[in-house]
């Protein structure tokens, strides 16, 4: 190992270029690529350490890297590092912060004024609370209601940018005055993480389940940005990880005997394990049911409870 | 040591009389203990297996965590955990969440409706912006500004709070309607963190240069709830952490220079190291300088080069 | 959620009757329980504080644990934390130490003598290297080779402690006297940690890849006291991470190809990604292949390019 | 903020100049630079991000770098991160590894044949156990002494590797192989850690109880990579950290009474914490005291209760 050329000489060009470039999210947020550390080739050379002199034909990098992800050996993608620069609302940075594995530097505003600014939503851009999921956003809601859902919000972020700039006026402690600031308010952070934890980061942000607003972000630093970086590494998230499904100890059992043929054993172990309980009308809504016949669906397979 | 009795039999009687408690902080904050695990004695036996057996007679307890916290020996700290609930302004528990290395589960606003609870600032309680320290507060500011600012406070709070109301009623999805509420909105969480952790956020956090709100939290946590729970420990950060101060190399060197009495060596010194440049009247400001200054105050010793 | 009961109060009977029990491992390790805190109603309790009052009677207990589970909601199980103590070969503690989120006290042969025991391998426990797996071990040695290898461990251990000894004897420093102790010395720590994170380790550390040694304590801490611990929540583990399975993006490609009965599609898109290269008889060796027809014999399913 | 040119163009000349190189360390041992992201300049940017536009001119760098060393502001010293290749002795190693916040990638054991070569001392290199401090060593055994135990550790390892060959030749298992390598065998780490946490690591290990083996690496680390990586951060380290001291409560009370030239005050004070208990001949041997003693005598200060 000792004679490896590790070092990371070899840049990759299509980072570089969007070195510094700002994408732009939201009405005025941003994330920007600050500096980075490492690229596949960093991944491969750390994952070689454990095989020691001579393997290197054994497998090649492309093949290496799906093998790693595959099997969640995570160890080799956390040798790359990676800097972000990123203006997003401070509502949406409360989640952000959640991922407790970075680095962070964030606009302070207790040295400084509060930046003056603050995402609005436009008219058409109104989501309705989703029905299924007690979490998440449904359709939009129409332009009448947009309309007079904006004003009202102009109307309070101006007043609250009233208030604060008064309270500056008066000599309160920008400490203080910052308290009634609106969550809307934009922050600015210098963001650093390894390429692994970063991938954890986007599994949950870019999925559907996550907030439009966070998901614009990890959206942007996925496709714009780590596809360009470790574009093998990239590649094998979205295969294995993005793209993939889970079947649990039960959903193995209920396949295994439906493409056995024999319906009666389904039925009998999904009531077994409780699936199937008799409703007014057709089977009791049953949360871990419903979720195997939507994996059964997209793998082609009839669901054998149904009519 | 495989025959100690380490299990956590022997509780606290003072510490269990405050479990569920409400500690009452700020206008409508507060913070409870929920679960503990651990002791004074269990930090004493991890410590312990480091020596094996019959070594307890060589230290007391009392001595040996001392010894603990003056050497910065941390991992025995760790072995005691604790769980509290809270109640916190956002803006506050902003600053609270970047301590990484704690177990959070939040109110979620996704989820349910915002707690309808603003901290409120009452007239008295308007703090000026600090003149020395770029981020604190200095003295508080007079009656006839502080009505004004707690009327002003109110309409915004209240105009904030219809907001919200508004989108909820309208359909508009929790995670979306949250947008604009004020920082100064409540939000609660569990947190839970090991003790050698919590030491440290309160290290942070009950300086004189944290902002008082959070202050008055880790102020309330420690006092009133470690000192109950583990007080050896407690005792020796009060006197090795939370009541010391750190002399620097050059610190030390001047100190020597002073006992020495040789106050032209002194001067030399303070001069080769840049703490003494000529300014308009008297030496320039210097804030390493100053910061020493202020340490031998408070060890009674003159600063030599004041005239 | 101010006036929720969340204390600990109610003890699980179970899990407080193995408390200080060693569970004994390898020729002379153990695992045993020295404490924990909370229980599957503390996470339960966490969980529910993203709900909101009134939702209590929305999910039974079990199903949502079970749903954290499937979602991977990590925090509430963080709100569980569990110390055991554990003796254990060095070479398996520097596998259970790569684990970074533990709490962690160990034995010190800095400050004491190194514990007189070293791992021994009894004839019929010898274990060839695996073909397929270039890190595992495949089936045992013949007892006439066993007999060989483990008089000459013995031989090897002798002569370990024999200079170890003597070093002490002649004044060497412990720090530098245990340098050439044998891996399979055993030592002891403390080990604390929470339980998403323990169920992490688990998920590894059973794994048919683990090292047989490191498997043996992670199958015991499973399940003899996790399962006592949190009942609820292993039954979920177990179901959902332990024995569950993960399709790829393209293994579902492939399955979904299946079961619509086309073969050709299915061989045509199985060769545009590379699965499918000819080589001397029959197809080439391909890993990434290899594994989804594992998947597919075990759910039932055909391979379409088998002859 | 959005404008600044903050990605690391400008590279630091003299830490070029080592990368790739080796800095041997014991009789077989190295650490390498493999690569790094950041430098003074990206902590001194991180910091300035609280500030705001503007305040380039308030500090200059190397102030702004050593008022947040002094004040531990740790964040933007995280901004930079580095990554070294090490060889280290398994025994060292164990110390190194328990630095939890590192990312880490080493040579497998399981997968390739251990690495043929243990730490060797020579005759002069033996090293007594220390009188006054239980975990450290003394002074050096004689030459007499010190051959014989040369002698004795060869024929150890020679008999370890023999074994170890021998159970490879028989087919077994690596991963069981190992099992009684000594722990002076080398092995071979990717070590990633950012600056604050290397820091730290330095701080207790280039101390003077840390064990001779990790503190030649730490040494070498700081003085031949950090110092040339970060100067400023460097110089400010070595002065505010590594070079500084600290005076508990107690300590601070002792001194304000022995400046302030009340003997008596200083001895009642002394006794009522405990530090005065008479002996057979003198006081009693009470650790807080004799530290303090160290302490005043470093500054130049009569120890009061001397005779």
């Amino acid at each position: 190992m000792s004679k490896t050329n590790d070092s990371s000489d070899s840049v990759s060009s299509s980072i570089d270029e969007i070195r510094g470039k700002q994408f732009k999210l939201l009405d005025d947020g941003f994330v920007r690529l600050v500096d980075y550390m490492g690229s596949d080739d960093s991944i491969v050379q750390a994952a070689r350490i454990s095989y020691g002199v001579g393997t290197k034909q054994v497998h090649e990098d492309r093949g290496l890297i799906r093998y790693l992800m595959r099997h969640r050996h995570s160890t080799p993608f956390e040798m790359c590092e990676i800097k972000l620069h990123v203006r997003v609302p401070m509502d949406c940075w409360r989640q952000w912060i959640r991922h407790r594995t970075a680095n962070v530097n964030e606009y302070s505003t207790r040295y400084s004024e509060a930046i003056d600014a603050s995402q609005r939503t436009s008219p058409g851009e109104w989501r309705s609370q989703s029905g299924g999921n007690r979490q998440g956003s449904g359709a939009y809601l129409d332009l009448d209601a947009g309309n007079l859902l904006s004003s009202r919000e102009e109307e309070l972020q101006k007043l609250s940018r009233n208030v604060y700039e008064e309270r500056i006026e008066r000599g309160v402690a920008r400490e203080q005055a910052r308290k009634d600031l609106p969550l809307s308010t934009y922050t600015e952070a210098y963001w650093k993480i390894d390429l692994h934890n970063l991938l954890h980061f986007l599994s949950l942000r870019m999925d559907s389940h996550a907030q439009h607003e966070i998901r614009s972000y990890a959206t942007a630093i996925g496709n714009e940005i780590v596809a360009k970086w470790c574009p093998l590494t990239w590649e094998a998230f979205v295969d294995y990880r993005l793209h993939s499904t889970s079947l649990s100890r039960l959903e193995m059992q209920i396949i295994r005997l439906v493409t056995a043929g024999d319906k009666k054993k389904v039925l009998d172990f999904a009531k077994s394990v409780g699936w199937l309980q008799e409703g007014g009308s057709g089977w009791k809504s049953n949360r871990e049911r419903e979720e195997c016949e939507s994996k059964m669906r997209q793998l082609g397979l009839n669901v054998p409870w149904d009519a």
